[in-house]
Parts: structure tokens; C-alpha cells; sequence
């Protein structure tokens, strides 16, 4: 696969039966791979962010199938294991959807299996799979993303959405990484993103690493940044998207996309097919996980607030589907995105997977 | 002075010649008090954050001329010395005005004595009585303030502006304290405050302090909670108001605005008279303190961004008068603020003291 100059980091690599993850928690100051060969090791490694971002979740679940499918070996009753090792895996965390929709893909592949080799064999080809697509997906993602980009200003982002959070590429992120290429945008804003700074500690190493010029702000900044001009468009990712285009979204966005609407700045949505989750009608029903005070409470492991002082501490928030100009996959953008768009969208994905089959 | 249950905290302390600050920066960690003797000490405090807060600023200030004015006991030409300090606390930070009224009135005392022990004397009880003032006036703002709340709901601040940011009891934590005493506020929800961690370090050490219940959120969950229905005012304070009723005020407080009022929920600013700049027409012509990048990229000392990357760090931003429902003063209140309003406001304060004086 072609390395643009833009694209030098894979979180998740699957070696000789080992998976490896970046452990995020430790960036950008040392860059230190753990390896895996217990899911249910991978299912806290989600829980507790070695690994995060919605995309990176579902492949990283996919490869611990693999891992529950190898450790069944030798093991009586290999196929209650490895579904007690998936239920371990699916209950990591709550709201992104890629996590069960690749649990579903891999439950599919070890259920036609007709035995543990075979299952082996058609889990790790499909977790292999899942993860070029993934890549390959977000590079069309990002040029669907940079089309929509007026060039001559800068864009601000939210969270982590890039390689990082993908098999690699990005999402949003993805999206910036094409406009910049393009020469189409003049400099990145990233909000820091409290309370975990997956925009100081992530985003920002990612976009110095590749290249590209990053100022990181406060989420208090954002509003006179918005008001200045200086940015034509926020562009974020997503871990769920509901059928009617709402957006769940790290906690923050829907501020975002609040303030951007009120000073005339575009909005985009950059996730996969596999994050519009159709069985949910609209962003009310998506479970939003509540984490744990301590990280809103304490900075670096030391209490900050006084004690006796409580923390609200929502992970996610929800951005209604009104507030977004466009949400960008990879078989193409909807603008003004509602329930009919979105179900166009999948039909016509469908349709071109259904041709590729059959050719 | 009665003391309130709810109001324990004195930041600003003028005993034997003597002028002691809290620390605020080791807060809420230590308690600890320093000591000065030198305005350009005092200046030095000012613009390092030991003391901060818009009218705390101002009254601190106040304090420092005293000491220059014993400084230069002594000394030959005593009022150029006074002067070049009082230049040195004029240039501390560029955004709260009050620094510049406190030193305007000082400035008269100086002028208006024969000698220098008069100007000790005059400056010495100048100060003093701003001190008191302030107290007293944020306890008539608490109760206008807290009269505007219907009982029922929690109340979001921002930043600190309680007795830590002023002589004591707060402006917009004092319209807080005095809600709470009054029974209409069921908690209080207080942003973190990045990137100095106000909210966190001292907002919650003050309420947790005086027994009012408190809940830290990062900025970027409040745009969720104030959808959630729960909170029924943001209430914040000001470094600057302009003549039409524009506010300048901790980074984060327009985003707060322009979210607030798209959620139907209502929003307070409480500050002095002193706050208003009747000389500023509006608040594109306050000065926004850009502050170090370091703030922003480095946590508790460390490094949290790669290198490589930048920073934006404005300290304010500036609110537009049709965003906020009252302006809170120790002279009463001014709803849906404009030009006109706080002119009339202005008369009325005059008049009082006008009135006062002829006792």
C-alpha cells in the first residue's frame, strides 16, 4: 500500500498470533506496543484506552476473536468460550456501535466455521480484512471530505479521529490529512479535549509527526476562534450514528456544532458505514457512558479539585442531525443529513458491494 | 462584620504595614499566605496569578500603592518613585479594568496629599476602605442576584469568582452563596476553567469550604447539561464591561452565552459598577491578554503535547450584550443590558453616594 507522506502511523498490528496495540495512554511522550494473547486482556485494554477511537475499538474486538479462537485450542467446548470471550469483549465499552458490529461480522465467520482451524483461519482472514478496509476506507472518506473544503482557511477538531482511532488514516482526521495534501486548508486547530487530552496527546503528535502545522486550544476557546473566521469548517468523527443522522460524539461535539452553526462555520461528520447504527431512530436512544469522576477530579493521577467536590462526567454527547451539514463515509457525503438520506446511502453501498461480488 | 456560614474566605490581608495574599496558585493543596513589602513585588504577584480575579486584582493593586508610598520614606523625590510603581501595577495584565480604577483612585489620594506621610495615611485608608467596600458590595449584589432565581434548579458558573477573585464573599459566587442560603439553588455545577483550572482549584475549595454541594465538569460537557434541563442560570462574573453592555470575561464564558441561550436557559453576569468601562462604547475595543502557550501545552509543569505543536491561549473573550438576560451590580440590576440602562444605572449609583455624602 502507497505511504503518503501524510499517513506513517498503524496502531494495531497482528503478528504471528500476537496482537499489538500503541498504548495510547502513554503518548506522546514514549511510544511503547503491547502485546496480546488473551481476549479478555484485549477487552480491558479497550475498557481502559490503551486503545480508543470508534473504528479502532471494532478492529481491535475483530482481532480478539482471533486471539479467543487460538486459546480455544486443546480446550473442550471451544465454541461457549470463545462466545463467553465475545460477550468479555462486547461489554467493554457502551457507545461506540463499530465494536458490535464487528463482533457480529466475527460471530458470523465462527459460526459458519466448521471447526476451531477453520474458525481460526476465517476470523483472522476477516479481522485482516476488516482492518485494510478500514484504511482504505478512510482514504476515500477523506476524499470525499476534502472535496467539500473551500480552500484558504483553517478547520478545527475535536478529540482524536486519525490514525489513532482508525486501523490507520483517520476519519475527521483523514479528511484533514486529504485537505492538506489537497492544499486546501492553511492550518489545523485541535481542541485539547478534556478530560483524557486526546487532542494534546494525540492529535497533536499525529499532525506534528505528519507534518502539518496544529495550534491546540481549550474547549473555552473555541467560541471567539469560531467568531474570528479564521475556520471554515469543524469536522469531527464519530462512535455512533443514529438512523436519522444524529451524532453521538466525544463530549464536546454537540457544543461545537452549536457554536459553529451560530457564527455561519460548516459542521461535517467523517465515520464509516459501520458507525450509522439503523436499528436506533434517532440520538435519544444512544446509551451515553458515564466515566469515572477521578478523571475530571485529578490531573496526572493528582487530586486537583478540592475533596468533597463531585464530578459530572459524561464520555459522550449527542449532536442532532439538523446542526450538521454533512456526514462523510466511505460511499460518499449526505448534506443535511436525515433518516431518508442515510437510508439512500446504505442501499447504494450495498448495491456496489453486491457488483463487486459479482464480478 | 457578620460572618455568614456560607462566607469563611479573606485572600487580601493589610496588617502592620504589611501586605499578605493567598497563594492561589497552591491552592487547593496549600494554604499558604504570602508577604509583601515592594509594589513591584506586588505587581510581579498580580501578573503571576497569586492573586487574580478582576476585583481582587484591583483591591490588591490598591494595597501596592500603600506600599510604594512607604517604600519611599526616605527617599528623595517620593512622588516619581510612587509614580514609576504604580506604572509597574498599571502594566500587570491589560483585560480587568479594575486594576486601572483602583490605581485611578489611588492615583487621587496621592495627588491630593501635602506630604508623604499624608499620602501613607490617605492611600492606607483608601485601600482599606475598597476592601470593605467590595465585601459590602457583593453582599448587596448576592442578594439582587439571588432574588432573580426561581427556586428549583442548579446554577452552572465558570471560572472563580468568589472570595478568592474579590475582597471577599465573590460576585457571581456571591449571587451563588447567596442563593444557596436563600434555599433556591438545589447545587452548584462549576466548569474546570481551562487551562488554569479556576473552577477546580478554587471555585469547588470555596464551596466544598462553606458546605454548598459542587459538581466539576469539563467545559466541553456543559453544552449537555444545559440541554439536560437541570440547570436553571449560568451565573458568571467580568473583567470588563463595556458601555453597551458587551462583557469581557474568562475564555469559555461566550461559548457559555451563545449555548444558554440556545437551550431557553438564562444568563447572568454579576460584577461592580467598577467592571463597567462607560468610556469603552463596545467589546471590540477591550484588550484580549493572549497568554503563554505553556498554559495550554504543558500540564502541572509537564509536557502533555508533542513537540512541534502550538498553542492558542486567549485569557477572555467577549460576550455581546443581547446574550445575557441581567447584569447583577451592588446597585441593582439591568436587565437585557444596553447602553442606555447601564447609564441610568451609573446616575443612580452617583446619586446614592451623592446622597450618602450629604448625611
Amino acid at each position: 500500500m502507497t505511504q503518503y507522506s501524510s499517513d506513517t502511523i498503524r496502531p494495531i498490528r497482528f503478528e504471528d498470533g500476537n496482537l499489538y496495540l500503541l498504548d495510547q495512554r502513554l503518548l506522546p511522550d514514549e511510544t511503547v506496543r503491547q502485546c496480546y494473547t488473551d481476549a479478555g486482556e484485549v477487552a480491558a485494554a479497550i475498557r481502559d484506552m490503551v486503545v480508543r477511537g470508534a473504528p479502532a475499538i471494532g478492529i481491535t474486538a475483530a482481532f480478539g476473536v482471533v486471539l479467543a479462537c487460538r486459546k480455544a485450542r486443546g480446550q473442550a467446548g471451544w465454541r461457549e468460550r470463545v462466545a463467553a470471550d465475545m460477550e468479555r469483549l462486547r461489554a467493554a465499552r457502551p457507545t461506540a456501535v463499530n465494536l458490535f458490529w464487528a463482533l457480529d461480522r466475527m460471530a458470523r465467520e465462527v459460526d459458519a466455521a466448521t471447526d476451531l482451524e477453520a474458525a481460526i483461519e476465517a476470523t483472522t482472514a476477516a479481522a485482516r480484512q476488516m482492518l485494510d478496509e478500514d484504511i482504505a476506507g478512510n482514504r476515500r472518506m477523506g476524499c470525499h471530505g476534502a472535496g467539500l473544503i473551500e480552500p484558504g482557511r483553517a478547520v478545527l477538531t475535536h478529540c482524536n479521529t486519525g490514525s489513532l482511532a482508525t486501523g490507520g488514516y483517520g476519519t475527521a482526521l483523514g479528511v484533514i490529512r486529504a485537505a492538506w495534501d489537497d492544499g486546501r486548508i492553511t492550518e489545523v486547530f485541535a481542541d485539547e479535549t478534556r478530560p483524557w487530552l486526546q487532542g494534546s496527546r494525540l492529535t497533536a503528535w499525529e499532525l506534528v509527526h505528519d507534518g502539518i502545522p496544529v495550534q491546540l486550544l481549550c474547549e473555552g476557546a473555541a467560541a471567539s476562534l469560531l467568531r474570528s473566521g479564521r475556520v471554515g469548517w469543524v469536522i469531527v468523527g464519530s462512535d455512533r450514528i443514529a438512523a436519522n443522522g444524529d451524532v453521538a460524539n466525544k463530549v464536546g461535539t454537540y457544543g461545537l456544532a452549536l457554536l459553529a452553526r451560530a457564527h455561519g462555520v460548516r459542521f461535517m461528520v467523517a465515520a464509516p458505514l459501520s458507525t450509522i447504527d439503523f436499528d436506533m431512530p434517532d440520538g435519544d436512544g444512544i446509551p451515553i457512558e458515564q466515566r469515572a469522576e477521578d478523571e475530571v477530579l485529578a490531573l496526572a493521577g493528582t487530586r486537583v479539585a478540592a475533596a468533597g467536590a463531585r464530578a459530572y462526567n459524561p464520555a459522550f454527547d449527542v449532536t442532532p442531525a439538523h446542526l450538521i451539514d454533512a456526514i462523510v463515509t466511505e460511499h460518499g457525503v449526505v448534506e443535511a443529513p436525515d433518516h431518508d438520506k442515510l437510508a439512500e446511502l446504505r442501499q447504494r453501498a450495498a448495491a456496489a458491494q453486491d457488483a463487486v461480488l459479482e464480478d
